[in-house]
This record gives C-alpha cells, structure tokens and sequence, in this order.
C-alpha cells in the first residue's frame, strides 16, 4: 500500500511527531481516510516520509490514544470507528508540577515495549530462556488443582502465611531475623516502595537515591511531590562523605539503597560502607529502605564481599524489600517488605487502602517452587549461565573503546561508558528495533550521560553487536 | 490447660486488652512463660478471666503483632522464640493526622477475619456455595496449560488487551462506548479508586461519597489527606438538592457513586436523578466516578429502574469502575478503569508508578469466563438465587423488629434498622464468632447508628438467628 501524502515538512512548525499526529488526524476528521482502512506499516511510513521509524511510533501511539487509530496485536493499525466516540477533552485538573517533569512515564513506557527479548540489551529482565518457565507453570497447575474454592475470597491483609513463613527462613540466612508477622506481601517492589514512601513522606520531604538508581522509583517519587536527591554510588557503595554531607544539608526521610548487586553497577556494599551508612542515619535520623530484589544473584562472599544493612540493624531503622520478579517471573508480581512488627502493621493497612489483599496465586506459586527446594537450584543455574558470558561480553565491548565501570565479578547489569551520548543512541537503536537503557533513565535528574546499562543475558543478537560496532566507531 | 493467673482487674487503669497484653507480655519477659508454651484459646481464656472473647482475640492480636505471641494456624497460639529479635521501637515518624482517625482500619481488619462465611452475615461477598470455585479453578488450569513463558515477564502496561476488548463489548451493553484503550486493568476497583483520588486531589480537598457508602474508601481517602462528605441516599439515588448545596458550599473534585446496586442499600439511580447528577457536576465542574462493581447482580430494568451516568455522558465527565470480585472470585483482583483515552494514560502510567502492571493471571482467568459465555450464564444462577432467599430473609428480619429500608427487589444487601446501636452490637456478636456490618462502618464520619447491613447470601446458620433474636428482645 502506498502511503498517502501527508505534507509533512520538516521546516514548519511543530515537532515530526506533531505534524504526523495532525496530518493523519485530520485526513481521518475529513474522512479522506476510511474507518478500518490499514494503515501502512511503521517501517513503510518511515521509509516513504523520509523520517524515522521511531518518529512513526511515537505518532501513531498518540494516534491510538486519541482514538484515531486502532492496533491490532500482530497485524498492524487500523483506522477507528469513531462515530460512537465523544472526543470532547475531558475535564481534568492539571496533574502536580513535579510529575509533568517525568520524562520517565515515557522511558518507562519503552521500557514495556513488547519487543523480542534478544531485541532488549536494556531490558531489566531476563530473557525468557534464561528463566524456567517450566518451572512456573508446573507450579501455576499444581495450584489449579488445590481445593477449587481458593481464589473466591480476598485472602488475609499480610499475605499467604507459609510464603511468608518461608520467607523469614530465606532471611534467616542473611542474618536478618523477621518473624511472619513482620513480613507484608506486595504486588512487587514497586508497591513496597510506594507504600513505604507514602508512610514516611509528605510532599516537599527529601528522599535519598543512589545515584545511578533504579529509574522507575524516579516517578514514583515525584508524584508524591518529594525531592529525590542522588548520592554517588562508588565501587563499594555510596560516597558516605557526601551522604553525611548532603543529609545535613536536606534532613532526608528516607534512603532508598540496593545494598546487594545495585542495579545497574552490579556493585555491592562493603561491611565498612554499610556500618557508615548506618550511622548516618541515625545520625540524621532518616530510614534505610534496602531494595534487595537482585539479592540471589549475588555469587557469595568469596567472589564479591557484600553487606546487608538490615543484617547489621535487624529491622529497627532499616525496612527490607524483596521480590521475585528477576529470579522467576515478573507477572506473578510477588514481593514483601519485612520490618518491625508495628510498622507491619501500619504497612498492610496501607496496602488494603491502595489495593487490598495481593492475590495469592503468585505467593502460593513462589512457596511452592521455595519449599520444595527448586529455588535454590534455580537460582544457581541462571549465576552459573551469566558467570559463563559475562567475562566475554565485557572483552567485547571493551575491544569496541567502551569502558565497563567497576568490572564487578557478578550479576546480570554491566555499567558502561561508551563516551557517546546514550540518549542519542537509544533514539538511533529504536528506529532499529532494539531497546537500549541509557544513562539517563538512572540519573535522579535525567542527566544526559555516556553512560548505558548493558543486560548480559541480552547480548546474543548479532544486530546488536553489529549496532554497536557502528555507532563507537 | 489450666489459665496462669495474670492479675487483670476491671478496675485497675487501662482497657482490659491493655491490661492482658501487659501481664501476658511481662510473664514472657520475665521467662514465667516458656517459648514455645501453648497459650490457652480464646474461649478458655476469656472463660476463665470472666473477660469476653472478644478482648481475648485483641490482646492476643496485639502480642502477635508485637513479637511476643505466634499464631499457628488451626493449633492455637504459642510463645514465641524472641533471643534473635530485636523488639527496640522502630524509628517513625507520626501518620498524618487524618490516619489516626482511622477506626475504619480496625474495622476493615475485622472484616477480613478468617471466619466461616456463614458466621459472616456482615461479609460484603458471596460464600464459597454461592459462587462457582470450579469455573475460577478450570479457567486457572487452562492458563497453567498455555504457553509456559506466559508469566516470565511483566506484561502489558494497560492490562491483557484480549480482556480489554471483551470489556468493550459489556460495556457496549450498558450503553458504554470504550475502546481497549480506553480501559486500565486495575488490582480490584480498590485500586482504581486510589489511582484516580491521587491523580484528581492534593491534600485538603473534598471528595464526595455516597451516605451510607462502602467504608474502605474513606480510609484511603483520607490518608490522601482529603476531606470526605457523604451525600444522603434515598430510594432513587443521592438528594441531589443536599448535592447541589454542599458542591456549591465545598467545590468538590470527585463524587464517588454506585449508580446501580448501591452497597449496603442495594438502591439504583433514576434516570431522572441519573441527569440532575450529572447537570450539577458540569455545573461544579467536578469528577463522577461511577463504581459499578455490584452491575451484574441487577435483574433488568423491569424489575428495578436503573441508569448509568457514564451512559448518558459517554466517559466526558464519568470515569467509569468495574471488577469481578464480587461476582467471580476477589483473589483474581480483576478490576477496571474505563475513561478518556488521555486519562486512561494517565491513569496507567499512575498505575505503573504504584504497582507496575498488574498480573496477567487473574486477567486471563476472567477472559476466558467472559469469552466462553460461562459468566452470563454464572450471573444468572446467582441472581435466581439471591431472589429465592431475599423475601423471606427480609420477612424474618421484620418479624425481629427490624425495619428494612427501601425494600429493593434485588441484589445481595439488606439495608436494615434494629432501632440498637449497631457498634455494640457487632461487639457482641464477635465475641459469639459472628461477624456483623454495622452502620456506622458505612457512614463517611464514622457516626455510630442503629442500621446494619444484612448479606442475605450469609444468613443460612441458625446461630446467627438465634444472636438476633435475643438482640431483638
């Protein structure tokens, strides 16, 4: 199909993604473009308009929100329907200041692109070949097969009991004691986080990251309208001159911290490092939130010395936060925070506010693949798997003038510097097909950097070596 | 097991649950209690104290919640190992103010109790006989047969568009035109409620609630720190001169109704109250947000007249709420956003930044249902047998010498009037292991009231009978 004549100029007015966006609106409001007639494919559009693939992404996405067009899964976009549609704009107050600066919402949006896996060197996640599916489905069946009236009532506030009985065992091993009344199922880390920041803020309070960070916590953050202050994350954990420094300075409320296998360095805290951030804290009298959802990557003390802070405090000024989400699979959406029995309490109430009860199809999936002593084994296998390419993957980035900060003896993130800007490059490997995580996305700010999150499970595609080859050249 | 005496007097200072706690917690400090002692039960406790059960269950809560007590399931309570405890009060700051009112918390608590759903005639869901475990378990098993990669990653930011576009033909039924992408799965309309206060109020402003309405959502309004106003309901819908009254009074920015099967009065909207609702919204520019969770137990207009705001408005001004667990099973936490196209961004994005997406899981198991066509046949049977037993609950409970109000032809709640105050009632009621939904659960202030509301599917035990009974007396 040829594409129509859009008139789309790149010397007037608007950005690209704009004028495509009003040439085809407006095409569709003249009706010179028919309800359910297809449109021409991204890659067709591009290539005949002369401009980028991702540029026809963007404007057909704003296309399908407005109601323009509609996607159907695997066989393109489609004009809509409209005639049964009000378009009136809604009524909408404006949303607070701090969440129009997210730029985040659209990074995170890519991030939850369906791409193929092999496409996704930024992608936070596993490949699907690398995790066992087997594994979770066998346990999805086997609790089809419980007693059949399971799922019918909301279950209890703190979530399924003997997960989080196992789970004070998983703990036990980390030196962190937390009875099960001390644990509270989450729909993941994102909801212990959010919960944990609405208990202990108010808008305008400061919150510590570590800065690079976990990107979607930005967000998170912001529209509660607090201030999210990064502080320089160096080979074995923060920089504790500038924490002590910049607490002084800003009374945080909280410190958000991935003491184990921090996402994206892969570094992990030293015993030193880990008492100092403690002392800080009760120095400045702030809490400790230790994310430590990549904890069972971790390859173990011999190989990289790492210390939880919750092991040093046992959950008095420190909240714990956990999940399986890397490790098994991310749509069961299982994580718990572990904290003082009081603050337990307080945390699950606030959860049946947000959300009520978690489902227990994902805890009682995680129990079981836990209790039957599968984890364990698991979790091996994908160390033993990422140990077995990571060395290579660093050469070969190397070999193309990029650096690999720290060079950490573990996990599934490598942090690079490439000396390009990662913006520009994540905006060129997109019209390509393949999603980068550019430094970016891990700046408490935002900042333009060099810097990109390689995920070395992802790493297999030859186009994406091929990509890379040609833009450090 | 003969009782330790602990020294608990009525008239020493302190609530008795206080009092218990303090000689329970101190005997353990004091190591007169052994872990791993069995604690008596409830009953014989509260036997032999001369105290009610219902102090008993308190103050045992509490020594959980504290450390000091665990509770195993079905086998009682025991003490607890507590050397590897840290039991130093945890560092926090206060709630805000508006949490610390929150007796709806302490309620909600309750009304998740694991209790037999036939000693629930409080409960606001069907019991396990009422529903189909079996459809919810077979569509569980059908997923687990899928492809096994199915739940490795996080899905789809909007939710399982195969579900979305089922949801667009129900609605298209109600008269409600939405297309997949005008539609947000959300964790229950819990959620959906908590996305859409944050993303409409900042602290301070006033959201409206239908008097009396479901009481969860005061809770999590008023942590947002709004203020919440209840608007009378009558027969027909809200008073919708006191509507226009306290809209011109406190400019509100939502009004949260069930326009249809009203929880706890079981009341539809009138078309003509339907419109006078929505004129004074577009005249004090505020939100409807219409949560239909109850829609598929109403039997038809000919048995009972009802309208939808969103019908008449089209997702403008309304922001509609659905779910299925009220009439599937409340553990698959399938609920639903319907709005504009750039709210339902908005709202997702929102979403994604409290809890990232939500399980895949619970969403298939619901397209499937919906798909095959079991779930309108399933709807039926409920309805068919809620009509068989509401008269003659409704003529027993008059004969008591409660009034029940409105006298409404369907759904699963009567709203009644015992002429006691309900709050001592519910008290009594749980120290005989029954739970009870008293008025004052549903009203916006939490102003305690003699009117209670009846789940006519849970009143099949004769102790529940027997309870009222003498209350009546």
């Amino acid at each position: 199909m040829q594409t129509p004549h859009f008139f789309i100029s790149r010397d007037s007015g608007g950005s690209l993604v704009e004028q495509i966006f009003h040439a085809v609106a407006n095409r569709i409001d003249d009706k010179l473009l028919r309800t359910g007639a297809r449109m021409p494919s991204i890659r067709q559009f591009a290539d005949e308009q002369g401009v980028s693939r991702f540029t026809v992404v963007e404007a057909y996405d704003r296309l399908v929100a407005k109601g323009y067009l509609e996607s159907r899964r695997g066989a393109g976009f489609y004009v809509r329907e409209r005639a049964s549609m009000t378009m009136n704009t809604p009524v909408m107050p404006p949303l607070p200041d701090s969440a129009q600066q997210l730029d985040v919402v659209w990074l995170v949006r890519n991030m939850f692109r369906q791409l193929p896996p092999q496409k996704m060197p930024g992608s936070g996640v596993l490949p699907h070949d690398w995790l066992d599916g087997e594994l979770v489905a066998n346990g999805l069946r086997a609790i089809s097969r419980l007693n059949q009236n399971l799922l019918l009532h909301y279950g209890t506030q703190q979530g399924f009991l003997p997960l989080r009985q196992q789970l004070q065992l998983k703990l036990a091993e980390q030196e962190i004691a937390a009875a099960p009344e001390q644990i509270v199922m989450t729909t993941g880390v994102t909801q212990a986080l959010d919960l944990v920041a609405r208990e202990f803020t108010k808008p305008g309070d400061t919150i510590f990251v570590d800065d690079p960070a976990w990107f979607l916590m930005f967000g998170s953050f912001a529209i509660l309208g607090t201030k999210v202050i990064g502080i320089p994350r160096l080979h074995d954990g923060p920089d504790v001159v500038k924490l002590a420094e910049l607490a002084a300075i800003h009374k945080p409320k909280l410190y958000i911290i991935n003491s184990v296998m921090h996402n994206p360095t892969s570094t992990s805290l030293s015993a030193a490092k880990a008492f100092q951030v403690l002392k800080t804290a009760e120095l400045h009298d702030f809490m400790i939130v230790e994310d430590d959802i990549y904890c069972d990557m971790h390859p173990g003390s011999a190989v990289q010395s790492a210390t939880r802070i919750a092991a040093l405090d046992q959950l008095n000024r420190v909240i714990y936060l956990g999940g399986f989400s890397k490790t098994l699979a991310a749509n069961l959406r299982v994580g718990f925070i572990a904290t003082s029995p009081e603050l337990a309490i307080r945390l699950s109430d606030r959860k049946m506010l947000s959300t009520l009860t978690t489902t227990e199809i994902g805890e009682r999936v995680v129990y079981k693949i836990l209790s039957e002593g599968h984890y364990r084994k698991h979790v091996d296998r994908i160390r033993v798997k990422l140990d077995g390419v990571r060395d290579q993957i660093t050469k070969r980035l190397e070999n193309l003038g990029m650096k690999v900060e720290h060079r950490t003896p573990a996990g599934m993130f490598l942090w690079t510097d490439t000396g390009l800007d990662t913006n520009k490059l994540t905006e060129k490997a997109l019209e390509q097909g393949y999603l980068l995580a550019p430094g970016s996305l891990f700046s408490p700010q935002q900042l333009p950097s060099t810097r990109m999150r390689i995920n070395i499970a992802a790493m297999s595609d030859p186009g994406v070596w091929d990509f890379l080859q040609k833009a450090m050249k």
